[in-house]
């Protein structure tokens, strides 16, 4: 799979986290946790242990058993078995269920993604963080629904994204991924039957130390929130990449140009265009956070499933779980080179500053005519003015003709607290880098 | 609106938490509080605080307001400039903007929503915890893959959705509701304009205060965290609350008849057949959680919007998010009534425990002869001797004529430590009842 | 309902369609096409008929009946039996089940909708034909991946919404609406009991007749393919609408201006800044085609349902279906608004083709040049020269500093097919205008 | 890619039909293709046409290249330059853009897909067929909201499915998969700059020919209706597939065993339980209706996308679509086989049949006795004797005590059209079939 179709994580390392043989791996070491776990316990002899730690990862072709039995494991187990030697096989997958180790082993999965992910992040933050320090003071055009509205910073511009990724940090960083033990319908019983209640209790919590993953209460099989839990870390996660690129790709149009991408041999080059320059990670990250929303609804609907293990919805978990982690995990990594590779373009914001000729800040010339005026009559006569002043193409301040202080006029003198706000985000991101 | 296609929500009084009254009376008290803050501030007189305050709730028809503005604010704001009379209508609204007034109406909704769906999902609780000790040792067939497994009990059983349950507690608790203040595009220019940056800077935590909302470390208008982190949280009610219903449905079936929901005068009854006891309140639940995880895509993939506000990406959250508020919260009362209502039969759950005479056990069984004959020599016979079993009709103890302790062929005798973990969950139940 | 927090269709009139009173009065329908028919048959009396046909619609609140029996059929049959005296109560609902007479009223609530929706979207085309035929030969800027990629025109650029409206005309045209009829689990028996084989038989084509639905050939209670096909035809509805919507909010950025929504007094203003004129009808159409793809996910997950009536998923159905259909009736309303009311100005199509000095024509100098130079070659020197001329400001064809034919470099004379293309489109509009 | 975690399809071939070096085919068959009908029209020489016919599809890791160009096109085109020689390298991929060439390959991916969905809908349809006319007067419970309701048949039951999978047939069918090229933005300019107009104009319907696929009326690159139009009908195929699937899981059940898959060696096999034959086709066609829809709203709501090439919407079409097409073709071939091994149990459906001792034909007893009593008294009546014969295990007709002709209480007496229906379904088949 080298990822022909799937610009939102092609390229970027995403893949091997979770693909098929990191997949197998992580069956495998939950398998060895599984037997050593056992091993401690003295439910299996420490020699099988040892011989289902040394054995090489298997790696038949499943396809034909994921068919036969709606899950890799049945297989992957006859494969270990196999692969053991006689004696060690009577202990491989002792008192397992295919759900204990297959959960088990996606855990795995989003712990290596999530840390590939956090890393990314805080990358990505670093870059932000030095735009918002470069350009506390740099003014550009506040826009909403697509037009022009009140003059900002590219400093504040650059903390809101900031604070969104850092939001997205804190709640990769929040999610306990469990260990899944639970044997053939959650009562552990298998485990017990082959060792004791209390071994039985106590084996969870040695296998999820061995893994590094966090310790159950309960099993988990039917209580699906540890995967809602991954999916919404991750939602926010390409959100707030998301919110990043759609930003960077108003702010690069060929109109606009106050942000770009920078160049690279062969970066953003089109098939038919020689003078294309695209933005290239905007777009991979735009991409992925269109693509991540939906499959989360197959886990959370998932969460709403029959019996002790369902018929579907645990099994149309898996392939969504893998596809969240590798489009988030690709996000991260691509708008890690988005934040390192922008280019600001100060000129341009000042000179799309000046576009509307001073209606930009009609809001300031309202405030200090309401007092006057009265509020409407001043917001009517703004109207006025500012049309007349697009129809003719005057200066807002040559059609009003009133006498105001020079730099009521000026927008990169109604900045607000544009200043302040993004010390704040600057702020927080010393507290949550620190904290790691 | 009296939901008569709203099963999901339809008289559970959800509906009256976020309808167009309640979200006027939430836009209004936001003004009010504004205004309140800013007398404080000395921005705006007392008085005219004062008269915001005593004015009426405006109800302005507003649907065509919205067609023009594409929101409600306009003219809602005008309407409540018009009802405080000319000297108090010049401080209405004074420095803000739409989406200040109407994001922060929202997080009230929000949160009177929240209230009562922790509320519901506690009681939901309580009567699971009912169940869990009434049940704590009442074998009944775990089902995996829509066939028997191995046995459990109703107690384990009440502990995974009680567990659920205590996951959703938790994570509603856990969001936090931020006022949000940001004028025209997020630099508190106007408030500041109107009075000074050190008032400005604090505006919105008074009127977080004043509001019981949480303070806002930056305007949030474009970084949607606080709207994905509801509905995460929304997501995981339903999902839990979804996985009992979906257990319900099934252990009601006519063949199954493990569990019923009470009979009450018209309750469950059908159009067409008078013999019909429909599980409502299970019905109800499913359908909620089948209609929240799509909703919340349109929420997850507003994070990613362009400009300050966007044109589009804001707009599209407020009915989804409403509908996912009345859907939760409509669940959660459905839940608590289904589970207060839900009437256990031991016996019937005896009876299907014997259906597959034997086979339910054949893990056990197949765990004491590992040892003897190997383990995969073992599973060999066991498949063949409960397929005889199936066949012949005759029981796999008379199929296998081994010489087997009495209680391993005893499905009741083989219930792991379902007892042990159910503890577990009324254990977690106590700590978090305490914690409200 | 007044549409508050949905702009999506909020003072357009498509809630009307579908609302409460309209579902009342579409299950009344339905009831009295049912009488009507078994009249016909000989099943029940005319005087019965008569009685029920001359009944008010009923209006009980039907929330409490809602939740009580998961559907709003029952309650307003037992208010529809008192309102009609005792006599004619006997025969009404006469061997009918809830589902046949909820399916069939959303049918005509779907046929409603259509109606309107294909009313405004040829109106909408209309208005874009005239978009089409006035600008054949406007040249403007064509965008790839946000940046100048080679000219267009905008007749073209209108042609290519046309087509996609057109694309949503054929398909809402294409659905067939079916009656439901199929009585407790799809047999028709108690239709049957009451009456005939044959008469059972006949009776779904004549209620169909009356109601101007299409027959059905089986029951569809299980088989719900008449809802997915009314989801994907609103689908594609939505889905061309919001690609009219998204590229008028990047064609009337401030920064581009290429187009505008007419002012008119009171629309797109804005609460706090005087000046501001957004364009409100892309801003509400754009909303509703974020909404409606996930609405759909409930329809089409709905397919996969259990039993001869399922518990969850068809209830599920019918708020997501309601609101799809107000939805893109809202869309197609705000559409015919915002084709109507597009102003274009040429004079910023020019200036912007001017914009990039020459170099959004390269792919017509380098096709130009490959012959000579050979592919590789050309499309080298393009690539630096365009790069050096956005370094230096100079204009392509002086950087290049080659002979070449002077329109070569003229954006307005490289408009490829643009002209003959937009004429299919229009050749297109006119079949299809005239096959209503 | 072995579809480790993909049960929706692993194991079914759908994959091969779709992966990398499928797409790879596809695109070298797309520039062979634009080769040929250029050297037809003489815009190439016809031995530069052969070279790259005669070129091997090439190979690279694209990896990277997707990440710097943001599709996989442009080093393919590379790659393939360098294969065919520096003579024909000239003409390679002349006039053309990224998007013709991917478009139009995974237009010849649908079609391969198609091909095999609509051939293992056909083979579903023709066991389901077989089933109903085995079954057609096989009598069995019908059951609502899980509860028994009134008795059906298995062949009716049988044809509702025949009928879903059907309308999937038609729907398939149906859909138009065009050639799409549009050169850089949609005028067909450069392929006009290396021919002529008319040449240019004829050239899409040459390579459309030439691949089997249908014309395009205007290039659409912006105007998705062709992506829509696939999804829906892929939505509709696992829709009425899981239908079926959702069915079988419930009537195979432990407690109800009306139905079950032929076991096979291997298939249904558990890791923990021997005794377990799991129900793995329905599942695994279930886990494929769990996950289809959501994808589908990627490709729905990327209709609405900015500019002649959108900057992300274009691209997150991509990868849900291949996964579109192999869950709905992994569904259509696990379809086939569970209807194919589909075994019917009509003892457990006599027995079924019989649970609630006659209470499932009280509807029927409703109308025998509903002209004597009156509706609403004989409805009470009923409503009281089913719940005391519940209450009691009595036989409703003992607790009744009515001189009622004897098959008035005989289920299998009660199936109303069943047979008259199925019939319907078995004309419509042959009708399908031979329209092939």
């Amino acid at each position: 799979m080298t990822g022909l179709l799937a610009p939102a994580w092609a390229g970027t390392g995403a893949d091997a986290l979770v693909d098929d043989r990191a997949l197998l791996t992580a069956m495998f070491a939950t398998e060895v946790a599984l037997a050593e776990a056992q091993a401690e316990l003295g439910v299996i002899p420490e020699s099988a242990a040892a011989a289902i730690r040394a054995a090489a990862v298997p790696e038949p072709d499943l396809a034909v058993g994921v068919r036969e039995t709606a899950n890799p494991v049945v297989a992957f187990v006859a494969a270990l078995a196999a692969a053991v030697g006689p004696d060690a096989a009577e202990y491989v997958h002792r008192g397992s269920t295919s759900q204990d180790i297959l959960d088990t082993a996606l855990m795995l999965l989003c712990r290596a993604a999530f840390d590939r992910i956090e890393r990314d992040l805080l990358a990505t933050a670093e870059s932000l963080a030095g735009h918002v320090r470069a350009h506390r003071g740099t003014p550009m055009a506040g826009r909403t629904l697509t037009q022009h509205a009140v003059p900002v910073t590219f400093g504040l511009k650059a903390a809101t994204w900031l604070h969104g990724v850092l939001d997205a940090v804190e709640r990769v960083r929040r999610v306990e991924l469990p260990v899944s033990l639970g044997g053939a319908a959650g009562t552990l019983s298998a485990y017990q039957e082959y060792s004791s209640a209390e071994a039985a209790l106590r084996l969870p919590d040695l296998v999820a130390r061995r893994l590094g993953l966090a310790p159950q209460v309960l099993p988990w099989h039917g209580i699906r929130t540890p995967i809602a839990d991954v999916a919404a870390a991750l939602l926010v996660t390409t959100g707030a990449l998301g919110k990043l690129a759609a930003d960077v790709l108003v702010l690069s149009r060929t109109e606009i140009g106050e942000v770009t991408e920078a160049t690279a041999p062969g970066r953003g080059v089109s098939s038919a265009m020689p003078q294309k320059h695209n933005p290239v990670f905007a777009t991979l990250v735009a991409t992925a956070a269109r693509q991540l929303p939906p499959l989360a609804v197959v886990l959370f609907g998932s969460m709403a499933a029959e019996d002790e293990r369902s018929a579907g919805a645990w099994h149309a978990e898996w392939q969504p779980l893998r596809d969240a982690l590798r489009i988030a995990a690709g996000a991260a990594a691509n708008a890690a080179c988005l934040a390192a590779s922008l280019q600001v373009s100060p000129a341009a914001m000042a000179a799309n500053l000046q576009l509307t000729r001073g209606a930009i800040v009609s809001e300031r010339v309202n405030a200090v005519l309401a007092p006057k005026l009265g509020k409407a009559a001043a917001k009517r006569l703004l109207a006025e003015a500012t049309a007349e002043a697009g129809r003719t193409g005057r200066d807002l301040a040559a059609v009003l003709d009133l006498d105001l202080p020079p730099d009521v006029l000026d927008p990169a003198a109604y900045t607000g607290l544009a200043g302040p706000l993004a010390d704040r985000a600057l702020a927080r991101y010393d507290v949550v880098k620190e904290s790691r």
